[in-house]
């Protein structure tokens, strides 16, 4: 590919990015203006808004609302190519990267493939409570939650039948909790005067945590707070209690059983398996530990940034894994390359602002924390739709998912609900193993 | 299953509709205020606006937006049990249905099983040209024509990439005519400005036909308009060409080879198999050939519509396989069910009420026939889109499909062209067994 080969030999530098996430798009844009040569890869045609990728899951939004083509997003800065490829090595020495379409050389190398869920070892698991990271793994959870229904108005044995209105999800961090905040609106108010045989209002959802808290990542009262709003919508929350295992049946709480039919899984990430082959040492997560400048060590051409990369910052607070962190990461990687290029080399460390943290509980409740200041219930969440509205790609989304939120809320529907995927109608038709 | 046995016992009669597209759905709401007791069985969870599939197929509107639970449609018609099911089996002596999950007694049965698509004995061919019958259908058609051009975007060698932009329809008929138009705008209109390596507009369109002229639903001067304003479009056209072959290189067009990596079918349609298990006549298509009421030989409880059904009018004309047909159907046969349950029977066969017919083009260009009066241009395109978003079930969709239109046509983009599938990534990264 001769194109691709010209990287390192010609004039204008050639800077590759890995991924076109948060981090990865914000490292692409901040490159805008300069001279160089910009090649952005990723396994995906599409940058998600993986903030509201939960509202896909339950239903309430329809995937193309929070995701846009990258070549979209970027078609105006015509100095960045966008490849649909895969990265599986980088050969630091040489700086080359092994696409799975052959392989392209860099002068600066930007890497920002993110994090995926992960199981802590019980990759089995996975098969009976699919995680959260794509828009596949949020049609996987909103078939499966849908189809929980159909199968409970199609059972006649009480006990079967209640299996199936059984949902539990596993983890009590932002994901967790919007997860289990809206099935229980979904069960609720949604549903009830649709079916004729099973009542959605006898469905149970069960979030389990295995910290003290929910939310850890927000102050405590504020955890305490959520814990109460998720009550009122019909949640059922168990904290200190670890999950020890999951199968098609149900989980167990430490020795006690549970049935559900339905497990999420929102415990646990792990990061890229890219951060491994570069060959500096990572963290127990997989996490690459980065310079203050975010480069490699020894490998100032060589940047990781994004949920990818472990950074503990002066005063040392570690960067938390949040698409600010990495809109911010990727922004400050563009700024060291500019300055390096124009001889004048930036000497300050990457420093995190917080702008502070939001998550949605359900209707009109939500907690948010900036700084000192602590909101929950309908000014949370009021802040927060403004926050998530504001920040999404594109006009046109915005207005289709106001216009999607604003009839939600007068109607209770979520437009979204329908059941795809080429497995869904054998799914559905055909009993499962341990079921009939 | 209880519930489901009581059918012939009970005193209010049991009427089943097997399916819950335009036909089932218009006998369930035509059975509204009447005593019967009704089940409606599909396969899927919602209801399909068929006449708009080939706009998610090209990316233009989002699933959810053409598609809405058959449940939430019918919430308020509380006689009305839906059941996520699919029926294998007809006993017509015992009056029972099979379905996957069990037995089901029925006093009065409607089948309403529709048709697929059909490669006239060329079943290999389904795996290089996908059909377009259901949302699966339309996102892996989708999928297969953005990853087209993003392969094209990686492909050096020019011969090959051509390959991954020379796109053939096969069959032109309304589906044929509407995807190659709406292919060939996304090819010159959306697409050029993203694209650094690969030209967009060199791509070519090819829509075969095996019959002398496309649209033979309409008269033959709307067919030729229709023909001129897709070459207007940048379709090529090939008339009376019968495809011969299609493989993953390409078709056979009678003995001449031509190269496209995408090939998509719109030629032949089947009816569903249930049709031959009901023991009646069947014509070549595996239609069922029903009495002037729809009723079976000889079993005047059981009803088939829709495009299943084999309609012969009075006049000797044929009924379409078209929507409007099936919702006709749908309500004549409530109404001779109703008729019947009076003690008044219902003398008048069924008449198809022609209110004419539409097929859109591209971007504003449709042509529409109504009785004696055709359009053609932009004045059918308008008529069209009236016409389409009226129809549209839901007041939502029609509100968001009209943004999505207002939106694509002051800017030229469609909101929908993200790739997803659990394949999509794999497909796009490896190479083909035929490729590189």
């Amino acid at each position: 590919m001769d194109d691709r080969n010209q990287g390192s030999s010609s004039s204008t530098p050639h800077v590759v990015i890995l991924g076109g996430g948060f981090g990865g798009l914000a490292a692409a844009r901040g490159l805008a203006g300069t001279a160089a040569r910009v090649s952005l890869i990723d396994r995906r045609n599409h940058h998600l808004f993986q903030p509201l990728l939960y509202q896909v899951a339950t239903a309430g939004l329809s995937a193309p609302s929070i995701a846009a083509p990258l070549r979209q997003i970027l078609r105006r800065q015509t100095q960045v190519t966008v490849l649909m490829d895969e990265a599986i090595d980088v050969d630091l020495a040489q700086r080359r990267v092994r696409l799975r379409s052959g392989d392209m050389a860099y002068d600066a190398l930007i890497v920002a493939t993110g994090a995926t869920h992960a199981y802590f070892g019980h990759d089995d698991w996975e098969a009976h409570a699919p995680g959260l990271k794509t828009l596949d793994d949020a049609f996987t959870i909103r078939r499966r939650v849908l189809l929980a229904f159909e199968r409970a108005e199609r059972e006649d044995d009480p006990a079967r039948r209640q299996a199936w209105l059984n949902f539990v999800v596993v983890g009590g961090g932002a994901t967790g909790v919007e997860l289990a905040g809206t099935l229980a609106e979904l069960a609720r108010h949604t549903l009830p005067r649709e079916f004729r045989r099973a009542d959605p209002r006898q469905a149970n959802v069960l979030l389990v945590e295995a910290g003290p808290r929910l939310l850890p990542a927000f102050a405590p009262d504020l955890s305490e707070k959520a814990r109460l709003q998720l009550r009122r919508l019909g949640v059922e929350i168990r904290l200190d209690t670890a999950v020890t295992a999951i199968d098609g049946s149900g989980v167990m709480l430490a020795a006690t059983p549970y049935t559900a039919r339905t497990v999420l899984w929102a415990a646990g990430v792990a990061a890229s398996p890219l951060g491994r082959l570069l060959g500096a040492p990572v963290d127990r997560a997989g996490r690459v530990l980065v310079q203050p400048d975010l480069s490699l060590p020894g490998h100032p051409e060589l940047f990781v940034i994004g949920d990818l990369a472990s950074v503990t910052q002066e005063n040392g607070q570690p960067v938390p894994g949040v698409a600010p962190a990495a809109k911010q990461m990727g922004r400050y990687v563009a700024e060291v390359l500019r300055a390096r290029w124009q001889g004048t080399p930036l000497m300050r460390p990457f420093r995190y602002r917080d702008d502070g943290v939001l998550a949605t509980i359900g209707r009109m409740a939500a907690v948010a924390q900036f700084g000192r200041i602590k909101l929950s219930g309908l000014l949370a969440w009021w802040v927060w739709l403004l926050a998530h509205v504001t920040f999404l790609i594109g006009f046109r989304n915005r207005l289709v998912v106001l216009l999607d939120w604003a009839w939600s809320y007068w109607t209770y529907q979520r437009h979204a609900r329908i059941v795809t995927g080429s497995d869904a109608p054998s799914r559905a038709s055909q009993p499962l193993p341990d079921d009939e």
